[in-house]
């Protein structure tokens, strides 16, 4: 049968998955790594659960439930338990926490980084494979640990790279909103409260009028398609609009203080509402003790966090600068982390409440944020090449390259069909070669070795006058005992 | 409702996976880190492919044919492609290497770390989801890529801890082996050949006479169970055994030399069997020429490699000491890592040839040996603990777990419910703690606080002699100003 007849695969990475080459993944570990030395400076663990949970320790907490396509990848084993792929790090840690209860210390403060999975529709930047890199604290039952959480996020993020003034960390409290439903006569049972606080995450997209519109008869998009309203009255939904609206007190002295007050109008007489508001009070009296003021950790009435299960203090980082979008236009860059408090999630499993606070932040999101500020090196230098010239001396070309390594130079001998030496030289290229390292048969009859600095003459090709260089000889020969110090010299250089 | 007639999910990882804590993950990544130093000075670059591959890109490749459970976790898409996880990094590397052909550079060298997914029974220390660290060099016809990896796995070995003489590369050739076949008559095309392997592959196990009855008339193993035998006539068998016991050929000058001139005898005039000794030939001078000698990389005719994809030079580390099994009996530690040489993965996408090389380590066997050579420190030294005495005074406890993080100390202040001081101090002793912070209403008075000396307090109490330390007081009082500099005093003396 010739091979013709075989149906070859398709070599692709599946729909919504993609593969990180090289830099991409060197610079998300350099990125991780920075942020794992501030959440161990605070006391985090690392903890790496099984990337494969049962269906039913995961549970149904996934966010975005508008969307048709969410789920999880899962499959049933051969004797009946349904197994699937993490969603996120949260639902793993309720699991360890009471699986370990009475091993883990407590509280319990982990840190956990790797790739979460999610069965949903793939969009363009979207995919169904990403990283998260989660902080949180178990069996912390004070507002200290949001604080504490807030305080991580802001240093995590300065150690990444993202400069103070580039970012804000902004907190609020489910309570709060929780306050202002009940104040408004939407108490906690009522089924419009999911889509009020849904319509609410969305005050930052559609602004003052398109909530209003949003919360009573519904709204026309930008797209020309009508969103229905949840139906509320005007007056209730105007009630809503004041608290996201305190928003608007910005800037100047004591900007939190101010906030909060504008906060207590809000909520009236609502003891959950008032509640709320205290903790958010001692979450700031904390932070400012600790040196993070306004301008780092800031109240903002419109952070909601899309998922179900928050109980208490939610948090967002957002970063404050601008982007130009596909279509040239400017934007703010927006949220590249959330958490916040969940009591009730270890309590599937026990039947106990365990009080735990966290923050995931977004990987593939804030390397972007790195890259938009230029604070990701994109000088990238490669291994010195040595080429074949010959490839009976294929034993001598390794000689070098062993010199050089043991030398802790990153080197290869190039290990490709030696005839075309011009691919040799375009190898050097794609690997972004700083030097080439050539040894024909009159150089290894003189005990030389020629070098060929790479760098120099891409600056020599790109600019015409050679008047810069004229001193400095894009090709030296050496003895090859001198082979190591040389390449040193020229990799100084440049 | 009450919630007990709720039926809870059970907190398990599923079976035949597992969750790794705190310092298993920092003491696995430390290891990759150094790892990947060492790859990364040869020029490999790191690729992280997504972990889901559609079940017709993975093919057929699992090693252990044996085994009836063996297989990959699949399920199918909406759509109708079947997706699977991972069950090694060499077969992404392969669909890879097609789709991306025209954009990598060839040869492409590249490492890859990370977890693998297989669908098999667990078993005691067998897990269904391990991590697995490789280099593979794809596009290099030439056995000095092959020399290469060898090499490297020397370094990584040793940059990972495993001392010079405590392991060696093996390295052999699958054509050698084919020409012994091909010598006693078994062709490249009989059924019996990959039960012949299998069997060869036994050799360390069941040494000399246990490889000779499995070739011919069968055995009964340890267990009293009888093993059918694969039926080869006893001249056969004593041929394939005479080219195993090359192996004895041991120590002394130039060994790789010596086995390599009685492996000739073992492939009389087969074409393939010499052309594969001429392989291993080149591959033992060029690692001569690089100072790696047959202490380090040995020819070793028993080296077969389960997998069915190879076709010319297989390698394996092992690590030559011995350690102590379960049932206190001495035992080799056996293999750590193992590779060879697949031409034929590429082609499967492409139907052009792709030569590769590559090998593959066992992180967690590797991480073991090194525990088991006491190369891994144990002293884990926990977080600087602040106390709560008074929790209205919290904003106190976090300015000095902020002063001590400020400085580079790692420190929390305790978050669980203050009430009872000793269950605080419990929790310094579980999370290891060097020392704890003591400030009460008294001290707060007098502006100071009291450090506790938890490792010295341990010493002390386990010796019942405080001669040794009866100048060094477990417990100071000192200036709250100066809380910084007297921490970091009582960790320099432990």
């Amino acid at each position: 049968m010739s091979d013709a007849k075989i149906r070859r695969p398709r070599a692709e990475t599946p729909k919504g998955f993609r593969d990180y080459f090289g830099t991409e993944v060197t610079q998300r570990k350099a990125m991780l790594d920075k942020i794992a030395e501030v959440y161990h400076r605070y006391g985090f663990d690392p903890l790496e659960t099984s990337a494969v949970e049962t269906v039913e320790s995961l549970g149904k907490f996934l966010p975005d439930v508008d969307r048709p396509n969410e789920g999880v990848f899962a499959w049933q084993e051969d004797e009946a338990d349904w197994l699937a792929l993490r969603y996120d790090l949260t639902a793993p840690l309720a699991r360890v926490a009471a699986q370990y209860r009475n091993d883990l210390p407590s509280p319990y403060r982990r840190y956990a980084m790797g790739p979460v999975w999610r069965n949903e529709k793939p969009g363009p930047g979207r995919f169904r494979q990403f990283y998260q890199c989660d902080a949180d604290t178990v069996g912390a039952p004070s507002v200290a640990a949001d604080a504490e959480i807030c305080a991580m996020l802001a240093d995590a993020l300065e150690a990444a790279g993202i400069e103070r003034g580039d970012y804000v960390v902004k907190v609020n409290n489910r309570k709060v909103l929780d306050g202002v439903l009940d104040f408004i006569g939407v108490g906690s049972d009522d089924p419009n409260r999911p889509a009020i606080m849904r319509t609410i995450d969305k005050y930052d997209k559609v602004g003052e009028d398109g909530v209003l519109e949003l919360l009573t008869t519904g709204r026309r998009d930008a797209s020309g398609a009508f969103i229905d309203g949840v139906g509320l009255h005007l007056q209730s939904a105007q009630s809503i609009v004041q608290y996201l609206t305190q928003k608007s007190v910005i800037g100047g002295d004591e900007l939190n203080e101010r906030r909060l007050a504008s906060m207590r109008q809000a909520v009236g007489d609502s003891a959950v509402g008032n509640e709320g508001i205290d903790e958010l009070e001692l979450m700031v009296s904390l932070l400012s003790t600790q040196g993070y003021e306004a301008d780092r950790v800031c109240v903002d009435s419109s952070v909601v966090r899309g998922l179900g299960y928050y109980t208490g203090p939610v948090y967002e980082a957002e970063l404050t600068f601008q982007i130009t979008d596909e279509k040239g236009r400017p934007r703010n860059f927006g949220s590249v982390a959330g958490g916040g408090r969940y009591d009730d999630l270890v309590k599937r499993f026990t039947g106990q409440s365990v009080p735990a606070t966290g923050v995931s932040i977004g990987v593939d999101r804030l390397l972007a944020a790195l890259h938009a500020k230029g604070r990701i090196s994109t000088d990238i230098t490669g291994p010195v090449v040595v080429t074949v010239m010959d490839r009976d001396r294929m034993a001598d070309y390794m000689g070098m390259v062993t010199d050089l390594r043991n030398a802790r130079i990153r080197a290869e001998v190039y290990l490709g069909n030696p005839k075309n030496f011009g691919n040799q030289l375009k190898y050097a290229d794609k690997r972004n070669s700083p030097v080439a390292i050539i040894q024909g048969g009159n150089e290894a009859e003189a005990g030389t070795v020629i070098l060929k600095d790479l760098i120099l003459g891409a600056k020599i090709a790109q600019n015409a006058t050679l008047e810069e260089w004229k001193d400095r000889p894009a090709q030296v020969e050496v003895p090859r005992a001198e082979l190591v110090a040389a390449v040193r010299r020229m990799l100084d250089q440049n």
